[in-house]
């Protein structure tokens, strides 16, 4: 589809998004896109955004296009929702908070759901980020919301991984900390002008100063997002991730990405050629047998294997 | 390892830790111990429990507990963090809260890890949840902190599933109930002593009203988690599910079991082969071609099953 692909790196805005509708569809259709597209990217920083539910990231988001479209850079967005696999995604739609941006040009803003797969994030994001990566956008930013397998993606997805925390959260947040403190490249405390901010930032750094991280210590900024005045130390903190990825080879990083892509793809192609071929049918009556216990799923899958695939 | 199996089936607490350590290591070591279990299971009923942090989960598992005890079953709990993917989990630890069952054999508490697993809770927690099966546990608890993938596979693991929210929690809240609304078989209001408790029930009653769901209507609850007496409606909630599920036939739940940990186990499988017999030097290799924009990650993926799997 190489009139698409050329769309997209014009940075035709229908192309975008048309190529972006693609990607979300299964990988037969968006491989020889993505093939079209895959070597041209590489100019975009990648940055990943997660944190706890009510911490404001999609304002931070809001704030941060305002900076750099300031600057004159072209900033592209997907906010990923994984809370609705379900319906395929989207509940957040195109979000209100991100309007006073819907008629920038320069500005690309797209909710995606995680469509059921089985990976958090899934390939689909990877393409996403891929497709705005080869139209030219200088930052892309990648939001996603709640803890678990999507925030463990989100630092396999990006070069830059921003955690937002927020003082005053429930009894577990403590707990839920010691997870979020081995992905972040920065944190952020976010609301910052609530009393206990200070607090939480002391928190944060004693936490940090216990971990066994390589050279690069991730520094805790303070934000106010409605404010975006208040985001100089935020981009302050990325731009100096920025240049110390550089420094110790951006390669490093880049071989997380395309390791963990790959790993999504093999999983996704694997069930595809096994129940895709299998017809549903009868992929049906070996699930039949496992749950009359005829069968366990090891076996079950040890037989797949030896159908579809001579090793 | 048959001698494991027999101690396992037997309720011997020691057989089924070293069970559950062996589930939780490579698929070869775990697979003959699974199949000698898979045929004694289906006795039990799981109940998968999630909900954002904070809301008070582990408090709500230790009062089910009490409640199961004086009714003389004996309780499975697996509590899954999936916070800590990259240290291997297990950072919530024996969890304080469940130490005054701690010296009760029949109760077993154990916490995992989602261990880097692309997929949420990953094969580990089916495996977890036969182990204590076939154990002889009558209710096996599976908790899981946050939203996501983790709150997917929930479902995709348990008989009923509880999503527990409490009053006054930030302002994405409502959004992220959107995607849970999809999920829960019953919802648990926590911390009910609160003034807007009663709010927040109107609110999600009003909000599963207009959902499209199938004859079972999930019933919204009230808990004050550190007061077992509290949990009446929450158990007779449960038990009309249960009753519900065989009515309507539990293997429909059973299936959606069997298929999801199917897929989990080809996903797994297919990684194995792939990159395992690769050797990681030469995956290592292509990964480096995929940095380099030399290849695209899909036409190595293609290549990959070209080479290791004669389709």
């Amino acid at each position: 589809m190489p009139a698409l692909a050329d769309g997209v790196r014009g940075g035709d805005v229908r192309s975008i998004a048309k190529a972006l509708t693609l990607v979300e569809g299964d990988p037969g259709t968006r491989k020889g896109l993505v093939g079209d597209l895959f070597p041209h990217t590489g100019g975009a920083h990648i940055i990943g955004m997660t944190g706890p539910p009510g911490v404001g990231k999609s304002t931070i988001v809001d704030a941060m296009i305002t900076v750099l479209r300031e600057r004159g850079e072209r900033v592209g967005v997907i906010a990923v929702d994984p809370t609705s696999p379900f319906t395929g995604g989207a509940i957040l739609g195109d979000r209100i908070r991100m309007v006073e941006h819907s008629t920038d040009p320069e500005v690309f803003v797209r909710s995606m759901g995680s469509r059921g797969s089985l990976g958090g994030l899934g390939p689909a994001t990877a393409d996403a980020v891929t497709v705005l990566d080869a139209a030219g956008f200088d930052t892309i930013l990648v939001e996603t919301v709640g803890a678990g397998q999507a925030e463990v993606d989100i630092v396999r997805a990006s070069h830059t991984t921003l955690v937002v925390e927020v003082p005053g959260l429930g009894d577990d947040v403590q707990v839920m900390k010691a997870g979020l403190m081995e992905i972040g490249d920065v944190f952020v405390v976010n609301k910052a002008d609530r009393p206990d901010a200070d607090r939480l930032v002391v928190q944060l750094e004693s936490l940090l100063s216990l971990m066994d991280r390589d050279e690069w210590v991730p520094p805790v900024v303070k934000t106010v997002g409605h404010d975006p005045g208040t985001l100089t130390n935020l981009m302050k903190a990325i731009a100096d991730h920025r240049e110390y990825l550089e420094g110790a080879g951006i390669d490093a990083r880049g071989r997380t990405i395309a390791d963990h892509w790959m790993r999504l793809l093999i999983e996704e192609q694997a069930l595809e050629r096994v129940i895709g071929r299998m017809g549903d049918g009868e992929y049906s009556e070996m699930v039949d047998r496992v749950v009359s216990k005829e069968l366990d799923p090891y076996s079950a899958v040890d037989d797949l294997f030896a159908r579809y695939f001579s090793t």
